[in-house]
């Protein structure tokens, strides 16, 4: 595990052996023309500015927790504390440049074998009043594994990363059993050769696990095909302060409210989930990917909307703004933009938006349906390159906010869903926030997850850092943002980054004082001392 | 309201207008054939011979709702409240033949008029600590319905008749609103004036209401094609002892756990559904149904899961089993069975299981993959009229039961579902813990409801009825039916069913002590006095 201690301690997404992500000069030519000059500043703290405090985990504690993982497996060295004091959103990158901002550093990383040895740690820290932070990939982007003591004295990560086995494959219901820790290369690699696939494929994918997917109702880029996470999920088993809970016996159910759906989605307030059985589907033997350029935004949602309301839409279905698909054509080296954008127009294609399909399996039928509905709407087919450029950059979005950091720029990004009657109202709104609260940012938008009754969206956003106060510069974005996402109820306040520390004071306009009142509730019922994940979801 | 008085108090499930279902001869003669000779006993006790109680709502409480829905929407006539006793289970229809054993009659029966009624109904409620029982169509065959008191003194059942209303109909992001009251018929009327349809078709849907379909998480005959009704729910809202409560913003959500999964199945217990968002789909064109037999019950299971496993399945899908398909034989008047038999056997289908699928709009491709799929398993085309002929009485089967219990049948269904590994297993214990209770009892079987990881099993029992003990010899045999579902947690205590009394008992061998303490803090949260639908779900 301590391979990627640097990559942690720089707060860096990249994961070991992945490339790590150099800007091309075009592409910061073309971001400095749209945004204005930048100043490198803000470089990341070394270690030694870091001040971490002395463990407070108490010695009995201590003691106990030793002899459940062995000693090896717990650790206090401050590096190792440090590398798990958070995740990975724009401000967690951000507090490693300036650190007088306060890091939240955690008194104790345990690492447990299996799901009993998770059990016992919470027994323990329940008997001496420790707060448990659950730790997958670290990825999260809200806040979600921050390490908040709430009312507690000391807090621990409970790292899941040797919780990485696939446990069991059932071909026949087409379940498999895997441990929380894996990772999502590792779930598919371990699948494989069952010759069965997840399908689940997030942003986060190379670093983040089976655990946090169900922890934070994570989405993937095929959620079109293979669903959300939580549609995969078939069984969870949860370590609780009260004891083991199991949920999950028959592919639906009318036992009373769905319980896995309370599970799923509790983000380590509710339990730490140690398994998960996911519903798994024979590994594709073709994939396609191709890309059209659809006559402005409009346009290109009212298309999306028609191929998900008739059943059409590719396992990923991807439509970029025209911010967006400028930004796509201008960072993937070798695009001629200025040539293409005279074919487009030529075409009556004058706001290109790149809608980007991916088929996984046989899929002539529906390909050539799909394309004939393009080509009535005006699209203009733009053949695999640009599908295949997403492609190839699709996980590095995260990574090259570090180089993107190191040029003096605010890059973040945020996400909501709602109904397609007020997803054109969703896209003002949060735009007109961002640009209300920062100037003249450039937002980039996507709509990369849409179902029959409305879709997500996805927004980049790209602005000068304000070297006198970085953190507030996003904060006061942020909460405009949300706050325009959630007045009048006009979408949801994550459609697949969760709750977190983030955005948990918006989640009562969402679901109400009783909605929290109810997570608060059954939070007690099963966390009576309060020791998990303090801070998170309910706030 | 009054009109389908009588009906009600017989018991009855044939709504008005609709035929009265008479058991043909020859179903008869099969039938006494099958299980033996039966004694016609039991009548219906007439209203003089059940003695109700006086209504004890406090005077003061009663002045205070009556203000509200007005005094004629306040019914406290002993045949009102006979009329809204209980469920239609085969107990509820057995104990109007025994009223002797008991039958909790309600105090009064209360029609708000709207969502604003519901609420300031339940604060009288509160202030007078009287038991609620939320009432739709009545169709509970889980005792859901049932006007127990719990620890208060009196109880009045909250009929939402009058919430009949399509509230609004959003044509672009393709949902409606729907009022609770709206029964399954007037849904489809309602919608397809705006040229859409929910598709939810349950057995009980003449009688059933939205808010009984989203209380109880019911799938109805085309689960396949249009889902689960928890799946067409688009959002929620409720009454609750701590005022509104309004769930569903958008079409997916990583806001914390899906509250609207936790709604959907409180069974009245969390709050008092008034409304519910529902996606809708365009009226299909056209509709096909046809029928296949397919050689032995193992065989049909497996061919069914392949479907399902490669997303195959038609609108409707149900495969019977051996016994079922020759009672639908049997029962459906004009069938030459015995020729049938011959010309089947003649084909290689020994022992021919009913497959009925059902297509709704455009579906030629996928027809024509399916009949491959099936003539590649041996399975023997039918044509279209045993499909008919389900389809004719296919609402008819809780009506027949008046009947069959004049006759002096003991007749119930049963239901579960498991993963696909455990079909089998599942299917043989069930039937196992029924003859052992009941002797040699008929038992029907079917799949309705197929999905990628398992499915449902649908039992329908038949014997002759214990004069001496019918209520005994029925718990004895649901008791064991029950046992062997959970029993290592085979499978769900319902699929469609629901919990209500009748399963309450066998919930925490489901989702466990910690699923019943969660649903527990969850209703103190929300009905603190614990004044609704007391003793279900969480019994």
């Amino acid at each position: 595990m301590t391979d990627s201690l640097d990559h942690r301690l720089r707060g860096a997404w990249t994961p070991e052996g992945a490339d790590a992500v150099e800007l091309a000069p075009k592409a910061v030519r073309w971001l400095r023309r749209r945004i204005g000059e930048t100043t490198p500043n803000d470089p990341v703290a070394p270690d030694s500015a870091i001040a971490v405090a002395p463990s407070r985990i108490p010695a009995k504690a201590r003691e106990e927790l030793a002899a459940i993982v062995g000693p090896g497996n717990l650790l206090d060295d401050p590096r190792e504390r440090l590398a798990r004091s958070g995740g990975l959103s724009y401000l967690d990158l951000l507090r490693r440049r300036h650190p007088a901002a306060g890091i939240a550093v955690p008194d104790a990383v345990v690492l447990p074998a299996d799901p009993e040895q998770v059990q016992r740690v919470l027994d323990v820290c329940v008997s001496h009043d420790v707060g448990v932070v659950p730790f997958g990939g670290g990825t999260s982007v809200v806040g979600g594994v921050t390490a908040l003591r709430g009312d507690k004295d000391s807090v621990l990560v409970l790292d899941l990363e040797r919780l990485n086995r696939l446990v069991s494959v059932d071909p026949v219901s087409r379940i498999a059993v895997l441990q929380a820790g894996v990772r999502g290369p590792d779930a598919e690699r371990m699948l494989s050769v069952h010759g069965f696939t997840l399908g689940h494929v997030p942003q986060s994918f190379e670093r983040a696990t089976i655990g946090g997917f169900a922890a934070t109702r994570s989405a993937g880029q095929a959620s079109s095909g293979y669903g959300r996470f939580e549609d995969m999920v078939a069984g969870v088993r949860l370590a609780t302060p009260c004891g083991e809970w199991r949920l999950g016996v028959a592919p639906a159910s009318a036992a009373g409210p769905d319980l896995r759906q309370l599970a799923v989605g509790s983000e380590g307030t509710l339990g730490v989930i140690t398994e998960v059985a996911v519903r798994v589907r024979p590994l594709p033997e073709t994939e396609r990917f191709e890309a059209f350029a659809v006559d402005g935004w409009e346009r290109g949602t009212a298309l999306v909307r028609h191929l998900a309301q008739r059943g059409l839409l590719a396992d990923v279905t991807r439509l970029s703004d025209v911010d967006e698909t400028e930004s796509s054509l201008a960072l993937a080296a070798g695009w001629k933009t200025t040539l293409l954008r005279r074919y487009l127009r030529a075409r009556g294609v004058a706001e290109p938006c790149l809608l980007v399909l991916g088929w996984y399996g046989e899929s002539g039928r529906r390909r050539a349906e799909v394309s004939r509905s393009l080509r009535a709407a005006g699209a203009v087919r733009l053949g695999a390159a640009p599908a295949h450029a997403w492609l190839r950059g699709r996980f590095a979005g995260p990574r090259q906010r570090d180089a993107l950091l190191d040029l003096g720029v605010c890059v973040e990004t945020l996400e909501t869903a709602t109904h397609w009657a007020r997803i054109g109202t969703l896209y003002d709104r949060v735009r007109m926030a961002l640009r209300d609260t920062l100037g003249d940012p450039l937002v980039l938008c996507h709509i990369s997850h849409a179902y029959e009754t409305g879709a997500s969206l996805y927004f980049t956003v790209l602005t000068p850092r304000d070297t006198a106060d970085p953190i507030g510069q996003w904060k006061r974005a942020k909460r405009a943002a949300c706050e325009a996402i959630v007045d009048d109820r006009l979408g949801t306040i994550s459609h697949h980054h969760a709750v977190g520390t983030d955005h948990a004071p918006y989640l009562e306009a969402e679901v109400g004082r009783i909605g929290l009142d109810v997570l608060a509730a059954a939070k007690r019922a099963v966390d009576p001392t309060g020791i998990l994940n303090p801070g998170k979801l309910i706030g």
